[in-house]
């Protein structure tokens, strides 16, 4: 078992530093897209074998030191009934938003252990396939709630943030409820056998200072409790990380996972050593020719050079018109970095 | 004359802070919208005297501290041949966007004192009817390139980003030639009798942190160093600047002006008391009840109490659906508030 990654995440990795990427089982895969074009991407995470097969792709084709289960952050609305599928070069569609406090207050209580099976049933089916940690994941209860009541992705949350400052206390419910469903839907994960978390608010920086302590990290902090086995580590990824850092060093998280906007080597000087951090390289870079890849990767290598918590990533997802040989080339950029 | 504002930027305001809000000419205003049914956008900013009603209206309405010119940040594009127009509900549509290295070679050095002339008109058409200072503007060169790549305005500047990672060369060119115009075009400005200058970075924070540094903030200097009378206060926005503030003061401003992401105490506490602080409140805030908005607003000046280089504003622009009443309410409230 290759444990770079949970040694990192642990901070006392000696070794190099462990790479994975988010969004690294994806649609820039040719090898993904084939299995895409005989599945709709809902089917795909819904059936063990093939969430497994697309889970392992990146790994045996480069090598990441990580796995994160295929899946997606809204099958907990899926599960709330609220409907889910996915739109050609538009993204998630959630197909009976919430419009009022009465759909906040007749959500089910869903039995997720039974509606969320197949998530477990492919965590079992990979489990024994792996030679690397499996991460799984989550969505934040600001974000997840941002799509339950927007409907989809949307630009500036107008809804979602109306919401919020409109009528508080109902909002807050639904962030509660969000809250209860994530922390079973992660325990879950964590029998199946996962070895660590990462939660995702991708959707953080929308929010102002107060508003992020307020709605996003309470409830992140709720959930990091709630957890059964203490033992499993969780990273916390935001976009907003850059400025919200220190919050969510508060709250005594693993990992945190930065976005690209600040410098790799200030956020450490305000984080203690004993949280891993893991970034946060553009993944706009994957554009730009192999040698700029290779020099971005080394110069943030170097930065974090005596860093036993550091762990490679993008400061966000890989885009699906981004080149394999690109991914490539940072991987083993990675892994060449002699310390 | 009422000097608060121009106390404030130099830091040494003992009296209320003063306010104004981005965008606080537009079309949340009924005023406005009657003005703008018979003209379009763009008639509305090469008319002088139109322009200056409209960056009247919110003085005689609301009684600002401070009036900014109405006019657009891609009034450099439009000088330089590009083609501009207004699209309801989509925003500015850049008619020949740069698609070749050739496109940036060949863009025209203009003669702003002539293209640009409506807007000293402006300038010179409004000044004796303001009691409160007259802020011009501009956009930041690396906001400016992104339009005149993008062809309008676009979620994550992928063809901006690709360009900068993949021909750094010509992007520093065309950086470089917006940069030369609007040093030029500041300079008409502040001849034509402007009291303060804001420059607007919109898309900085789509940058990484080194990449902010390269492709913004070299030029934002060159920019503060260009303009010939140094006496002229100079504040830089940016989406980012809670990320950039320090960055930003590197390049002595006197003023910055934060989006909403940061707690502005802990801005201050990295930013010298010889740079005012402008912002910071979440700009939806103004959907909220007013009792809401006059809790947030009271929340910040208390905050900002004893603070001399203290100017009250959004962390970006007003929307166009916002209330009249909403703004008034903020507007009092700052007002109101005593020391």
């Amino acid at each position: 078992m290759n444990t770079l990654f949970l040694d990192a995440l642990a901070c006392r990795n000696d070794s190099r530093a462990p790479v994975w990427l988010m969004r690294q089982a994806g649609r820039y895969l040719p090898e993904y897209r084939k299995i895409r074009e005989k599945y709709t991407f809902t089917e795909m995470y819904r059936h063990p074998e093939i969430a497994s097969e697309v889970t392992l792709q990146p790994i045996q084709i480069f090598g990441m030191d990580a796995a994160i289960l295929f899946s997606d952050i809204l099958v907990i609305p899926e599960a709330l009934g609220l409907g889910l599928h996915f739109k050609d070069g538009v993204g998630p569609i959630i197909e009976r938003p919430l419009l009022t406090d009465v759909d906040i207050d007749s959500l089910p209580k869903p039995e997720l252990a039974e509606s969320l099976s197949y998530v477990t049933q492919a965590i079992d089916h990979l489990s024994p396939q792996l030679d690397v940690p499996l991460i799984g994941f989550c969505g934040a209860p600001f974000t997840v709630a941002s799509y339950m009541i927007e409907g989809g992705s949307s630009r500036e949350l107008k809804k979602t943030k109306q919401w919020m400052l409109r009528n508080p206390k109902s909002f807050h419910r639904l962030l509660k409820h969000i809250t209860t469903c994530t922390i079973e839907y992660l325990n879950l994960q964590i029998e199946a056998g996962v070895s660590a978390l990462q939660i995702f608010d991708s959707w953080a920086n929308a929010l102002g200072y107060a508003q992020f302590r307020e709605c996003s990290l309470n409830y992140l902090s709720e959930i990091r409790k709630g957890l059964k086995n203490q033992n499993i580590p969780v990273i916390l990824f935001c976009r907003g990380s850059s400025v919200f850092l220190e919050s969510l060093a508060e709250i005594m998280p693993d990992g945190i996972s930065l976005d690209w906007n600040i410098n790799l080597k200030k956020a450490r000087s305000v984080i203690p050593e004993t949280i891993a951090l893991q970034g946060n390289l553009d993944p706009d870079i994957l554009y730009a020719p192999l040698h700029v890849i290779r020099q971005e990767v080394t110069d943030l290598l170097a930065a974090m050079k005596n860093d036993r918590g550091y762990i490679f990533n993008l400061g966000h997802g890989i885009k699906p018109d981004m080149a394999v040989d690109a991914v490539r080339t940072l991987v083993d950029s990675v892994k060449n970095f002699s310390r």
